[in-house]
């Protein structure tokens, strides 16, 4: 997982580069060279394989967390790619009316929800299930106790079976808190918060497995949760 | 809006806080004190002050500006102070089953999103309008050029015109990017990325002044924006 | 509102007619005449006149009547017209995978919605705002009196103060029974149930008369209901 | 399938009755008895039985189609049940703010249309997959031909694969065509329209029979639909 906790660190890293490119006129970013590519459009990216072995999770089949990563994530990667294709296509076409390109851009929230919450959730998993003391200490200061926390953490869970979506526990910058909340699509969001952990509950993250006992699949993912991958992004927030 | 910039590195500050807090012991934050309170549940918050003087804005009046922050950021504040409330009952009493207490979670996360993307909004009013070049180079940096930005996030605003959302320019660590979305509603988000800029679509923001005409209510608030603002956001972000 | 009572019983004629059509061999609705007109991909609509004086409304202005016909009406069938053009297009395109497709169905379901919510609305306005005996006693039915209903769908609207939506009073077949919904946006619905009253709670429909006042829009909208056209509505369901 | 149809046209039956009890003056139905039963805030519901035998659809197993039936139906039975009690209450509690009113309607919406959609989906399977000659001759004249029908009716549901949904045909009423829909959760709907032949996509669905693979899932949905279901439900619309 040291890999995980280094990408955390270098995402600012990256955004510390973009200020230095700016600031010694690296063309690429200089204004003015529409030729230059427009990642923002363009960019296509590929799956990240997964951080564990899928045969190491407690309560997790292999045979799930492949198909899983194949079908669902990677799935997503690919839709993602497409449709900014078309959002170029449809940026360089003067007859395409906002609320079409708006269809396309809904598009893209979704896939990109899909893709970047994938990884959060499979960056999230492989680990020993135990959370250490520090981290313990910070979900507590939060939540009165780190129980009380992980007991809304799995209600949450829990009252999404048999439909979709995730549970996410946040760091919200505005009210300075951790908070948990569930999202309902790959489009919702814990608003401008940043997550550290992550559970996917839509069905195919369980129903191979468990069928539609939803809770031994949360049993399960708190088995497995790699502890240390959340610790780190906490203290890449804040660091 | 200095404090604003201070506000945003504060944020950074206090997880700091938090850290050192857990590693030094204090009392509050160690576990197995239920009774210490609980922010996530028990949190009150108060609205802020509008950062600008409500006449200054260009286009936007003060009679309108005046009634989105008493009426619907207030409103939204209000509103999220009481579903805490019933959080905390709900969660005191064994007999709410988990997708009843996820109904209460849904209205949490939608309260929550309007009190933070009214605060982002409100937060990048009350400047010149006119983006300095090192943002510029940097937003130019992820999408081709500043005027490709501009145009693209214009777009997505006329495209809500009629309806309701937020259109919002935010930072997404894990694809190392600039994007614009928009949001249909405040449960949405961007994906787990960091607003910079937020643009408030709903018809409030704009009737009171232009009736249904939305493009000329893009015009005031591109007149409008505190680019000041919005550069030390993303300056926070990758400090 | 002759009309309107008519119109709904020519739904039950045409569909009718439809049999008929099928029946006697119609070469139109063969099967195997691709060639054919399709209209749930050709079909362009026209938008339906006000069904009343714009000036009559009680405590809703011409002004802003007309503007929501021409801007948020108007406009969505406009969008309409021009989304079944992209969805022929992309049918006839083999290289459109099924989530893109289905991208501008969502916005199908979404500008269907609001022509059809719209001409609800229009069309149970323009009345005196008395529900005649019979239909009370049918809504008293289901909800055990007619203020008892009253009081929920005012309940409903005010819910929406400030944010967008709509309020539907329908008859649910499955369950038999009269219910008030709310509705998030154009593209839910009540359940395979059938309106019988609409009250649109988007904010074009009351900020220019009323500012964040939304209660009093209510109480205008409940002066103006137009409840000959609701009762042959609830009439043409079970005649 | 012969009772569906029954009890496609006892919908209408029972509104007829509705009408004939206001005009003999039935006390039920009458205003002013407040303690009459409000069937909109205490209806409680039974789940109906499986219309066909569960061991008998081509290609759905009977774990599944059983599993489906207790846990995500009769799920929703009981969470609909549990749900108009909490409105009850609330109704009666003048401390309930609006906002916090419409969170349980939001959940009456979605529980009602989880309910309503799975009588739709079981009632319209246990059939031969074959339609007969004059439907198909009727859906050729919305879509153009029978399998133009098919191929869009396909190809959203194979959108969905992944996620969560569902497929509707659904006779529009204001538009007077039949339509494909796809609704991305319960709370969604077919613009007033009536369904006449619904597919789940939810990944409970097919999951435990396919895993990830919808499209067999998908075909084995068209080898079992109970077609003459689907036009009696469209003849019960325009009879």
């Amino acid at each position: 997982m040291e890999s995980e906790s280094r990408r955390a660190f270098m995402q600012q890293t990256l955004a510390v580069s973009l200020l230095a490119a700016a600031a010694t006129g690296d063309a690429r970013a200089s204004e003015g060279t529409p030729a230059a590519p427009a990642p923002a459009f363009e960019l296509a990216i590929n799956p990240k394989p997964l951080p564990f072995d899928p045969r190491s999770l407690h309560g997790i089949s292999e045979r799930l967390i492949v198909s899983h990563w194949e079908n669902n994530y990677s799935g997503a990667v690919k839709a993602l790619n497409a449709i900014r294709g078309r959002l170029a296509a449809a940026s360089a076409d003067a007859n395409t009316p906002p609320y079409l390109y708006n269809g396309l851009k809904r598009e893209q929230l979704l896939r990109t929800g899909s893709v970047v919450y994938h990884e959060y959730y499979f960056g999230n998993l492989g680990g020993s299930g135990t959370a250490g003391a520090k981290l313990r200490s910070l979900i507590a200061r939060s939540f009165g106790s780190y129980d009380a926390w992980e007991a809304e953490f799995r209600k949450i869970g829990n009252g999404l079976a048999g439909g979709s979506g995730w549970a996410v526990l946040a760091w919200n910058p505005t009210l300075r808190l951790l908070e948990n909340y569930w999202l309902a699509d790959h489009g919702h969001g814990s608003t401008a918060s940043v997550p550290i952990l992550v559970m996917d509950m839509y069905e195919h993250a369980y129903q191979m497995d468990y069928g539609a006992a939803a809770a031994k699949y949360i049993d399960a993912f708190f088995s497995s949760v790699q502890w240390e991958v959340v610790e780190a992004r906490l203290a890449a927030i804040s660091a």
